[in-house]
Formats: C-alpha cells, sequence, structure tokens
C-alpha cells in the first residue's frame, strides 16, 4: 500500500461512516443497533415461515483443531474433561458422573461480533468512547446485551450457487449486483428485520480439505477472502437488516486492496451499529433451501451472554 | 444413610430403570433419546404458539461469581480480554479492534446435559459402556449430536406461583400432583414432543440475595434443592416429553433422604434418554406468562455444538 | 481518606520516588533493576553458604482453593488432566500416559513481580511509558528477562520470631528498627547483592486456618496486611538489596491509613526496580534457621520465563 | 510393525523392568524414587561447582507457538493480560497494576515428568495402580512431592559436539559407548546422586528453524528423535542417576523401530523411579562448558509443586 491508497481508503470509510450513521437514531443510550429493526410482529410474521418443521444448525463444531491455524493469536476450542466414564468404572459406585471444561477464543468458532468488537478514531457504536473497553471487558455494548433479541426471519442468499461455483474465488467480491440477481433468481425478497445469510461456499470448500491455514487472520497477515464488499453497506441500510452473516472469516471481501482495513466492520458494525455473524455453516442450508424452493425461515440465534463480551458463541438454528 | 437405606434407593432406581428403560427403542445405534419425540409436525405446531412475537432468554449471564461458590470443583465461566479499547486508544491505527476469551465449566452456566454426561451401573444411555467417556470426550452421546434438534413446543408450569409463594422451599419436592394441577389451573395441556420447563422460583430467590453458597454441590455435598422427584420419571415417560428443565441446579429434588443419588438423572438420562436443562431462568417467562394466560411457546434451545462434549451451553429462548 | 490525605501519600510517594530512583543507574536500556546487584562473586560466595545441603521450598502448592477467596478477580491455579490412568486401565495398550493442564493467574500462587507490573504515573521502570505493557503482554521488563538471574545469598529474618508471636497482627508494620534488631538478635547482617525474605507468620497462620478471606484482594478491597513499611525503602536501597519476598500478599503493610495506594510497589518497582517476591512460605525455613543458628543460604529461584509476563511462578528453593 | 516385534518390544520392556526395579527398594510408601540417591553430602558437594558464579537458564520461554505443532493434542503456553498498562493509561490513579493468566499443557514446556506420568502394565513406580491417577489428578506420584528435592550436581554430556555435529540426526541413538567416550573427552565422570544433562542439539537446531512441525508427538505419531537407547538404562542404573533430561522431546531415542513404544519411559520412570526432564535449553551451558573446561555445576531445578500433577514446569539453573 503506497501513503496514498491509505488515504484513500481512509476518506472513503469516513465517508460511508457519515452517511450511514445510526449513532442516536434509536437514542443515546442504545446498544442494540439495528437488532431494533427487528419488531415483534416481525417475528410473528417471521415464525409463519415454519414450513415443514425441520431445524438446521449453523454453527461449526466446536474442535481443537480448527477454525484457526497455529498462529493466528486466537485460541480454537479446547474441550477437556474433568470427571470421566474411565474413572467411573475405576470406582465401585453405581451412580456416577462425568464434567468438562471448555476454553476458546470467542471469534475462533462461530459467533456474533457485539458490537463494542470494533473502534473507528477511537469511537465504538453510538459514540461511546473505545476505552469502555478494557481489561475488565465492555462496560456498553457488550453481547450480553443482545443475547434475547436475535429471532427473525432469516433469508439465504446463495451467491456460490448462483455463480455454479462449488465456492467463490478466495478474494472474490460479492457486489450488490450479485445479491440482487441471485435474490431474484430464488425468488425472495428481503425487508427490513430481516438477517441476511450470504453462502460464499468459502467455509465449506476448507473444511472439505482441513487446510486452514488461509482461513483466518495469521500474524496479522489477512486472508484473501470472497465476501461482501464495501459498497454492500448502502443498500443493507437501505433494506433495513437487522443483521447479516456469511460461511467466511469476517464477512468481508479481503484481498490486497483492503490495505489491512475492514470497512464492512470499521463503518458496519461502529457507525451503522450493524450485527455481523462468522463462520456460520450455511451448506446443509443451501442444499435445503434448494430442494424445495424457500429461501427464507425462521431464524433463531441468540449468543451466549457473556458479561463484557465482545463477541458471543453461537448456534444459529434455521427452522424452515 | 444406613445400608438398608441404600439398598432400597439402589432397588428402587434399578425397577425405575428396567420400567422406563428406552435403550434400542429408536435403534441400537441412537444417540438422541426423547429428542426422537420431536418430530416435525410438532415444530410446525410450535411455531404457531409464536402470537405476540417476544422473545425471552432463559440463559444466566455469563459472570464470574456465580453459580458456583468456590470449592465446588467447577470453574464459572471466566471472561478475559486478548485486545482492548484501551490498547486501540494508545495506538495510532484509525481502525481498531477488541478480542477476549472464555473458559468455563459446561455445566456452571445454563445447559443441556448430554447423554453421556450420568452412568448407572457402568452403562450410559442406550446400553453404551461408560468407558467411552475417557479424557478425550465422550466417543459417543455427545453434545454435538444434538445440538440441531431442541426446537419444539416448550410449556411452563409455575409451581411456585401456583402455590402462592416466591419460591419453594430448599428440599421441597413437586410431585405429580403438583404438576397436574399447576397445569389444569393454567389451563395449558401436555403433549408428545414438548419440552417442560418446571418453576420452582429458586434460582430466582438466590440470584436476588447473591447468595450462591447453596445452589451447587460444594465439596461433594449436595445442596437441599427444591425440584422434581423420581415418582415424576413414570409419567413424564407416559405423556412423552421431549425433556425437562428447570430453575434450579440439577433439576431433581434433593434432600437428606436423597442419600446422595441423583435418581432422576439416573433413570432419566441414562435409561430414558431424556434430556435435562438446568440453571434454567424462568422468572421473566413466568411474568409473561401470567400476564397474558399463555404458558406455552416456541423454545428455541439448541446448544454449542461442543464436540465429545458431556453438556453443552446454551442461550434458550422462548419465542412466544 | 480525605483529598487532604491522598494528597499527602501523593507527595510521599513522590518524594521517595525522587531520591530513591535507579532509572538510568544501569543504562538506558536495563529491564534488571536491583538484580544488577547480584555479581557472579556474590553468587560464589553464596554458594559457600550450603553448609547441610539440604534443601527447603518456599513455594505454596498449586492449588483450586487458595490463596484466592472469590470475587477476587484473580484464577487460582486450576489443574485439569487430559489422560489419566483411568482411562489406561480401561484402554489395553501395556504401555500408557497420563497428561494434564494447569491454568492460573501468575500472581495467584508463589511469584515474582516483573517490573512491568506496577506504573507511577504513567510509568514503569527506567521511564518505559504504561502504555509497552498491552493485552499482548510486557513489551519491556518482562519476567522472561531475569528468569537467570534470581541465584544469590538468602537472608531470612524472622520478625514473627523476634517480637515472640506466631505470626504479626494484620495490618503491623515492619520497621527498619524491627529489622534491624532482629537481624541482629539472629547474628546476621546483610550485604550487596543480598535478597531479603521478611517472615511475618502470616501465610502460614491462614495456611492453618484455612480461612483465605481475607489474604488477599477482594473485589477492589485490599486486606490488613503486616508487611514491611514505605520507610523501609530508603534502607534497603542503602544495604543494596536484589530483592525482597515475604509470606504475605503484598510484600508491604497495608492497613486503613494506606489509602488504597501500596508505596512499596510504587516506589520499589517502579522507581528503585526492586524484585518483589510474594506469597513465599517461610515456615519451615525459619525452624531450620532457629534450629542451627544460620540464617544465610543460597537461594535458587529463577521464575517461569513467561514471554511478556508481568509476574512469574517460581518454586524458590532455599539450599543450606 | 508385525506381531512378531511387538511381542519383542514388549519382552525386552519387560525384561529391563524386572532387572532394574527400583519397587520398594526405598519403602513401600515412597514417592521419590531415584531423588533418594540425592544426599545432602552430595548437595554439599554440588555447591563446590559453582567456580564463577555465572547462571545459565534450561528453560524455553513460554510462549504460543512452541513447542507444539497444530494437532498434537497439547496446548502451548497461552498468556493472557488480565489488566494492562494501556488501562491505566486510559484511567487517572497515579499508582496502577497490570496482571495476567497462564495456561498450559504442562508438557508443552520445559519440564520434568512426575512418577505418575508413564504407565505400565496398569502400574505406575512403586507398584501403585494406575487408577489412582484420575481426572481428579495423581493421588500418589505427584509432583509436589518432588518439589524441593531437585538440587544436586549436575553434569552435561555434550554428543553433539563429541561427533562434531551442530546436531544428531533426527532418529539417532545415543548409546552407552557415545557417553562413555563423551565424558571420558571431557574428562568428567559420574557419581551416584548426579543428574545427567544429554546434549543432542536437537532442540536448538529446530528453535532455529522455528519449524516445529517434527519436534512433538502429532495426532499419535511420534516424532524421528535422536536421544539416548533403552541400552543405556542399566548403565544409568548402575551408576545410581538421579535423574536424566536432554534437549529434546522425550529424552528417548524414536524412530521407527521404536514400534510407539518409549522403554526409557516405561521402565525408567515406572521401574526405576528415575526422574526424566525434556525440553531443556542446553546450547548455552554446552557454549560455557566447552569454554572454561567444566562440565559440571550447581543445577537447581525444583519444579512448580502442582497439587496432583503428573508433570511440573520448571526453570532449571545451572549455577557453575
Amino acid at each position: 500500500m503506497s501513503p496514498a491508497s491509505e488515504s484513500t481508503i481512509d476518506a472513503r470509510i469516513d465517508a460511508l461512516a457519515r452517511k450511514l450513521s445510526n449513532w442516536e437514531r434509536w437514542g443515546l443510550e442504545d446498544e442494540l443497533g439495528t437488532l431494533n429493526l427487528i419488531t415483534p410482529e416481525k417475528r410473528v410474521g417471521a415464525a409463519a415461515c415454519v414450513r415443514s418443521g425441520t431445524t438446521i444448525s449453523l454453527a461449526l463444531e466446536l474442535r481443537s483443531d480448527l477454525p484457526q491455524p497455529p498462529g493466528s493469536g486466537r485460541l480454537n476450542p479446547q474441550h477437556v474433561m474433568t470427571e470421566t466414564g474411565s474413572d467411573a468404572a475405576a470406582g465401585d459406585s453405581p451412580g456416577a458422573f462425568s464434567d468438562d471444561v471448555l476454553a476458546m477464543s470467542i471469534h475462533a468458532a462461530t459467533h456474533w461480533d457485539a458490537l463494542s468488537h470494533v473502534f473507528h478514531r477511537g469511537f465504538m457504536y453510538n459514540g461511546r468512547p473505545c476505552t469502555e473497553v478494557t481489561s475488565g471487558g465492555a462496560r456498553a455494548n457488550d453481547i450480553a446485551r443482545v443475547a434475547d433479541r436475535v429471532v427473525t426471519r432469516g433469508v439465504l442468499v446463495d451467491i456460490a450457487r448462483h455463480h455454479g461455483a462449488e465456492a467463490l474465488a478466495p478474494g472474490q467480491e460479492v457486489t450488490v449486483a450479485d445479491l440482487e440477481s441471485a435474490l431474484a433468481a430464488q425468488r425472495v425478497e428481503l425487508v427490513s428485520g430481516d438477517i441476511l445469510l450470504v453462502r460464499t461456499g468459502h467455509l465449506g470448500r476448507i473444511s472439505a480439505s482441513a487446510d486452514w491455514a488461509s482461513f483466518t487472520e495469521v500474524n496479522g497477515s489477512l486472508p484473501l477472502e470472497p465476501g461482501i464488499g464495501a459498497d454492500c453497506l448502502p443498500w443493507l441500510h437501505e433494506l433495513g437488516l437487522a443483521g447479516v452473516a456469511c460461511d467466511n472469516w469476517a464477512v468481508e471481501h479481503l484481498d490486497a486492496s483492503s490495505g489491512g482495513r475492514l470497512p464492512v466492520h470499521e463503518v458496519g458494525i461502529v457507525h451503522m451499529g450493524l450485527l455481523l455473524g462468522e463462520i456460520f455453516q450455511l451448506d446443509a442450508l443451501a442444499a435445503a433451501c434448494a430442494a424445495d424452493g424457500h429461501y427464507d425461515f425462521l431464524l433463531a440465534a441468540g449468543p451466549l451472554p457473556v458479561r463484557g463480551g465482545v463477541g458471543g458463541p453461537v448456534n444459529p438454528l434455521a427452522i424452515r
């Protein structure tokens, strides 16, 4: 990156931030951001999308060998047993128990970003200073604040399938035109309060190969990632979407031109208060949608209410 | 306990186990247990319980100061930051991020027990030997197997309110008669595939006082706990319930007569394959149900899919 | 505390800081502080203190039930097994292994404070800004820098015994007069490069009762602690001691007059670069010294070299 | 491996076990094993090896990116900050602190194996059943038992240098002849109670390349490792050594002929009660020994006293 292009990226992010800001839109104290767009009526309508009664989990299994390769700085989910059946077999009690411990980087699994996860020019969502996120956790905009909110109509847009590809190429950008033409082909419309799930096929391809070396950030180097471009933000804003999740590491398109910046995070999370979901498994859902032609469903995806958490692990369920 | 009463408890557990066994009912390889009773049609019906579009989380906030007092052997949820806004403030990048790690005993928060959590006479659900649960985790009956299943009609039965009490007394048993009269008063009926949420008021009372010393096991001593008695198991079996959750530590009634045994666990989990949910916050849900008279709702409560996990943290959502 | 006394404490700390500063004494890049006072000749002399060939560990056993009571914000040492003999018994291999994991707050066990553990007016030892200690760890003055240095002559001064007490009272201050009269009675002299171990009896008394509620900080409240007063700092400076360790939580005297400040830390660590050791078990050593009249010994006490660590767990060995 | 060779290895291990057993040698209750060979007189003599007063740490720095590659099942040392200088900078207190947490597989750093780390035919050292090592930790032979013992004369034998190599080849066996000729060339003799440090150069070579992929077990596959062969065990036994440590992962020679077995562990730890030290950094020590011709020194290497631990992290100090 030349200094010139750095300032270009900066200027572009600043312009988007000004244009799309939701600060104070829902009050000076608001910590929900675009989740405010999910109304009770919205949820009643979403429940009507339950047609066949099947459920699909969009969570990656929690395992120690993924999704981070070594050196990334994040801890893959570690599961250790504190009591076992082996112990029970060696004992003489008729009734016995097993027990376990889980330790993980919250962002090293299927999760929602909290609105305290990202800062732009020293601030997080709704104009709060970044210094409200200390080693003690986030004093505002933490994930616990939204734990009961994430139930709405979900809509899958299958960009990989629309392009006739198993998966988009690493670094391929998903544009507004891609989204609109795929949605049109799927005969489904987005409305305010929806959560959009964007399928690139990226996570499925990497899962199949078990080669996680290029899926996440490693040692400060961002991966080449197919995902939505920053140009999608005004479109998401206009539609009034409550959130966006994707089958990749960071939702957004990343390549050499990104210059190490994440505009969808910096503008979307910080200025729009947009809920972003990462490392969502969308392949099984996509197959089901393709089979019956219904791309909308009830999405129930409340994160664990971690006090002070800047993200929340979640098992998102598509109920169709 | 005299040896006589130990053998009495043993005999009672053995008799219930024989009578209520679901081993092989859904095949030799089954790992779902009573979750088999949730059919797709069941879920379509459950979605029709969404009337007002409100959602209530039944999860306790994840914090380091609860629910275990010191010495219990379990680790309360620990949240540590690996990147902060303070760091960002000290840096000079316009875009910045925070990050965090969560470590916890899985059973030290709102959770579902996996069918690998309990052993009786050396076996777990469906006749698998307890030695399939080693330090490497559960090779069968782990929580990841059921992560996409736990969506059905939920029914709250508010025993505390029915008794006109803020909370049941520690050690008070919930009987079949209690359940039936409370359900009748609430004008709601249980049917096959439902998950029953039993409110004792116990968790709410302890949360209010912030005195957790008597909520969980400590140093091998079981707490005095209001909960369902083992006599409820045949009734649950007959009704075909898919699961039971409670606002206490272990679902079941515990007092001096328990002799250190947990028959609802030993028979329910091991022999019936019954899904048990613990440390569910039911007070806000109870208030909402009392306000509009509807005690059934869509329950979306998929646990985190921890590979090998003998339990799963969950943010259960009641969608009404 | 009234504002007046706050400013009095501030003024006293500032005055001591100016008077005792070792910043730049050993160069602009120095990260060793008073450990520079341990010369090779010093260690040769220290080895001559090995008279009987006995060794005494000054470390508290690492256990999950101490030294922190609940709510302190630090994590007691947690030990979990990842492979067990029970598993081996259930297997069929002639050779088998066990394995384990340790997780702990570094300062929740016998440890040395790193020179990056404390800040005064925004700076740590040798004038480095506190912002060099981020969520990524300490970029300077970390414990790994001194891991090979802490071998010298150790001298025990048994203040409790000198006062004819099992232990000093909580909040009792150890003065220069106490130190000098006890050393004189013990017929031992301090010289440059020594590490002084100050026995108050406090840890032993609390260990015996297993009541840890008043040993450490809890929820931001400092304990009443017997320990050295800030007036000892000039005396330590004059003598040229390489470090001080104590059988308490924070080395220094803490009571209501402390106003929540820790002058021995703020002046000693930040301005003098003084190595402080905490939660050292000194009772067995004291008994041995009293028995044969030798209060000096070879102290080998290298902390674990945790990269970026602001403290280091240690098993200090007195070799007599 | 053919079944024939498996039974050959079994027979060889059994024969060595019978021949070299120290069970009951130091009493039925002994948990120290060969550390019994370190007498007080031995330590007085060891102190006389302190000639120049220099100290060298033999510990690998604790870092998250080594020594395990991904998939090994062990957790590299993880260091997380719970309070930082960045937080302090954002606050307004004149005095402030940083704090941190360490989490690690005990065997994923420089450590001593406890005598509860290995089982042979269902038993550990001194005939105790392996079932005494449960998920609760080792009830006998834990590392805390030996925490104050590991101070004695250390002797370095530099096999790599003796062979004129930077490092031995992966899978190269160190024989008794190698040891004897190297010691003779170094003009140093081993006597009872010594701890022998065997330098292969392996750890140094891998550290230099930062390629840890082949240093440890990965997914159940043992590495090719230069180290001592099982034939050295009778020689160690005859000499009365108190322990052996090496600059590799498992002390012992591992190659395709090992058949997945570790005879030095199975015989040495289980039957001899021999203290084994792994992942010791010996290059700096070797350089110092070569420079002045002294290959013996005082070794102070007490592990952290982890209650129930089957290993203990250590910062071994060679004091010369």
